[in-house]
């Protein structure tokens, strides 16, 4: 009998330097600031003049960040991009070039390493990023992906999340809780497969909470629509940990309090339901879930009709006096104090031990 | 009896922001190119006009990159940076700014994490550079290093590996090796104590060897008298796996052949010593040693008489035509074909284990 395996190159056999030119040697320059990408000491960028750079950078760790039993490693890759893409966006810019340094244990394959980078490249490709530079290592045990991504701004636009003013209006763009409703389906089947390995994943029918855990994308859409219609937001922050947990953030960095509407939040009908099915008040799953990388950002007032018309944009309440505090406010009108249970990788980790 | 252990503070009591915002609490901005460092989604940079951005990354695994029972963690902090500074050097750059990741398991203490950030940050303050952005994150095990350098270069005057032509000198900083027999003398007295734990160290009287391995300093030095002198190199690339491996680099990026005089291979008296010790030959310590961290260089011959001012420059030898080959001629008149032997972190693991 063949053994499958056997036809894996192992990682030995390619060596660091050769490892490094077989997952990089297709790549091509798209934006002209990139004068010079993987091979060098350094990449060499020369951003247009007027513009201002950022640089943002996430560590992913295997078991905590991840769990490959359910994560295919191509969407692992293109998650691990698009979550930093999604980052560059919530400053109003536009992400241009990155860099990936990737540590793993020699039980991985060159062709599982080839998977992953097969997912940050189609990011890369979908949002006209350039892959500047590549870095391959290994581990004592597990998978690491730290990116950085560097992207582009207008002096003049960049959105910080430290500009808003009382009475600012609050957008959200997209639904909220999709995210982890997918999360908690993988979650059932990986529970439901580890009791009865033989069984098939029960995944059919829930291609759009699954599509919104596994592959996100960022709303560069949104950003492009902002700037078509020359709304510059007074703060703006993406939403990786949560509603509540951001909104948070945004009140103290600009020193405001907050209102916003129950009833106003955008949670799609097939988060709803299984939200009901799990037991969850849906709500809940739109406050707290996380990682649905929809942008959360404040506008003036003046720029309420020119809002409307962004279709995927809901606005659901407005900055406050700090002294106002930050609240939900339910159907039933009660007022409910905001609380940040976004989801905290160090806390999590040291409570399932 | 007063149980030690007990007085440090577990990484939970502080949580995910908490622990980030102590850690980075006291950053200050020093470049005016850094517009805003820790604290929103992305950090911004605005390069002086004229000036291009390099970018660089490295990522350190606990186990493969570095050994934390001989390597105190704030010499790890401050290693981990300066060797990404060392790289933008290597393009004739200047570092600028920094941002780092870190994952660690949950046996570290929040002081284990402060001694790293202590490194990191004394690096920073050593050579002018502003740390922009920290992620602290948990690992299942072991610590991550994962470190993001920007640098600035004047645009004429970058210099990459692929520039040197035939007859250009080729020159080094420093001497090597003593990284190296550095690292030997650690791992000694590793396996010394594992076999009798109670027994001291004996570190003593290798200051300078010890040094070179576990607190390299990054040439900018060099690179400021090569600006004063306008000598602009024709190559250049940072001593991380060894002269030979790193001269092969050159070599190909450039389509040139080189010929090295063995006896114009700057090594300390004290690399000598040791080498001869340990029994290995003093100039196989310089050619393969690694993480010397010393600038590989070339020049074009109208520079010798300046380069000569430098003291801490030697010419060791002068690119050839590709079809010379690469050699190192030996005291006696031989020729060896230079190989590279370096260090290959994959390879490393892969045959430990």
């Amino acid at each position: 009998m063949e053994n499958k395996g056997s036809k894996l190159t192992k990682l030995l056999d390619l060596g660091e330097f050769g490892l490094i030119d077989h997952l990089t040697k297709d790549l091509k320059i798209k934006n002209k600031s990139s004068v010079k990408g993987v091979g060098d000491d350094a990449a060499v960028i020369e951003p247009d003049p007027g513009k201002q750079l950022l640089v943002t950078k996430d560590l992913l760790v295997e078991g905590i960040h991840f769990d490959i039993t359910y994560m295919p490693l191509k969407h692992l890759g293109y998650k691990a991009a698009v979550v930093n893409f999604s980052d560059i966006a919530a400053m109003n810019g536009i992400p241009t070039q990155m860099v990936v340094g990737i540590a793993v244990s020699s039980k991985y394959s060159v062709e599982a390493l080839e998977e992953v980078y097969s997912g940050l490249k189609k990011a890369c490709e979908m949002y006209h990023v350039d892959f500047v530079g590549g870095d391959t290592t290994s581990s004592i045990a597990g998978l690491f992906i730290s990116i950085t991504v560097i992207g582009e701004v207008d002096k003049g636009k960049i959105t910080y999340r430290r500009g808003a003013s009382p009475n600012d209006l609050i957008c959200v763009s997209g639904d909220l809780g999709a995210a982890y409703m997918g999360l908690l389906i993988l979650e059932r089947e990986k529970k439901a497969f580890s009791a009865s390995p033989g069984i098939q994943p029960e995944l059919s029918g829930y291609n759009y909470l699954l599509g919104r855990q596994l592959k996100p994308e960022p709303r560069m859409d949104i950003i492009k629509l902002l700037d078509d219609k020359k709304i510059v937001p007074s703060s703006m922050i993406d939403i990786s940990d949560g509603l509540a947990s951001e909104l948070i953030h945004l009140c103290r960095s600009s020193g405001t309090g907050c209102r916003i509407d129950e009833e106003k939040i955008p949670i799609d009908q097939g988060t709803f339901d299984k939200a009901n099915e799990f037991g969850i008040v849906p709500m809940v799953a739109a406050l707290n879930g996380g990682e649905d990388y929809e942008l959360l950002f404040t506008i003036c007032q003046d720029n309420y009709e020119k809002i409307r018309e962004i279709a995927d944009v809901s606005i659901i309440g407005y900055m406050t006096k700090p002294d106002e505090g930050m609240n939900l406010v339910t159907h039933d009108n009660a007022l409910i104090e905001l609380k940040a249970q976004g989801w905290d990788a160090l806390k999590k980790r040291e409570l399932d031990i």
